[in-house]
């Protein structure tokens, strides 16, 4: 059975993981066979959002532990995982991707990558192990793989596609429930909730597609 | 379009709801074409619980604010739902449903409902609309309902089936991806997560054929 890391990035589309893009995948990995190793960085969020007002808490949240909602608890600390011991990667989107994983929400194209992130995902990518990544969650490979002129997708959105173009990524637009395969760097994305009022069907597909394609180069 | 209610229970397993079967019931909602209208109470958790360590924390969350990370926002107070408005109702599961809607996890057979619940869901049930409930759902549809004899499973787990039926309601044993239907009460039960080792594609299979036969009475 094929073993495919999902990195969450908390709990929750403005603060975290977006949770459904997050259990789609695990339900596509599920039923293409594969097992999926949950993962998450273990520090505190950039900050936390009330999902019912918007506005902005004095909290404080831990990645991993808010991750470990979507986990059921079967969930490990990303800087322990090695590469080796997995076939694949799923990275789902939500904010928490833009405001954890890395500063692309806040830096756009000069944005960093949190250290944990950046060596997990190189060492996949330099061992030619597929990655599939949804929502915003493309960004993150433009800021790391962006030099080798890789194509991505995050719907149409043309601020963010421009953004995301000016670390030398290509921008393809794409349907809700259609991916954008780069067979050269084996990177695999679809929009999902870039369309802000996708149906959860359409998203659902354009997940299973990513994560199918994913797994026949794993 | 139908308009189906849908209860959270806050966001998570151990302290809220099942984020999975929340999840499933929207996607199989959208994908049978119905519209989901999310709500949950507008109250404080029974408790907060790390779903990395298992163990309680010095925290309070609120069911409504935390249900709105599944609902990305679009949720309403329970409180100020009419069931005049909706044509049926599901219920998906985790602990949150057993602490936070009702205190069976506490109190068994013998456990109070929150009343903003027990009044939309027997609202909903004298209308004679229908009703679908999740993993540990159906033992609130027992403390509402067991004395008209009704007929709901949570799988095969024997003592909780045993105290469920001290309520009067008569319980099944059934498979994960199968539906217990009470057709006289118009109430669906599938048991999910009281399975904890099922396969998310059986769970999800479950769901779908709950969320199917509710909006076939609806």
């Amino acid at each position: 059975m094929k073993k495919v890391g999902v990195i969450l990035a908390g709990c929750g589309n403005r603060d975290g993981a977006e949770i459904r893009e997050a259990v789609f995948a695990l339900l596509a990995i599920d039923k293409l066979e594969a097992e999926a190793i949950i993962m998450a960085p273990n520090i505190n969020q950039h900050h936390v959002v009330s999902h019912f007002s918007g506005n902005e808490l004095r909290e404080t949240r831990n990645i991993l532990e808010e991750s470990a909602r979507i986990a059921r608890g079967n969930i490990q600390d990303i800087a322990k995982v090695r590469a080796e011991t997995l076939d694949a990667l799923i990275i789902p989107g939500g904010y928490g991707v833009a405001k954890n994983l890395c500063k692309f929400a806040f830096d756009g194209s000069k944005a960093t990558v949190l250290p944990e992130v950046r060596a997990l995902v190189t060492k996949i990518h330099e061992l030619k192990k597929p990655i599939g990544a949804i929502c915003i969650a493309p960004a993150l490979m433009a800021l790391l793989f962006g030099n080798e002129h890789l194509k991505v997708t995050i719907g149409n959105d043309k601020e963010t596609a421009q953004e995301i173009e000016k670390t030398g990524a290509k921008h393809v637009n794409c349907d809700v429930d259609q991916i954008c395969a780069d067979q050269s760097a084996k990177i695999v994305t679809t929009p999902a909730y870039m369309y802000g009022d996708a149906k959860l069907h359409e998203i659902y597909s354009g997940i299973e597609k990513c994560v199918a394609q994913v797994l026949s180069w794993a």
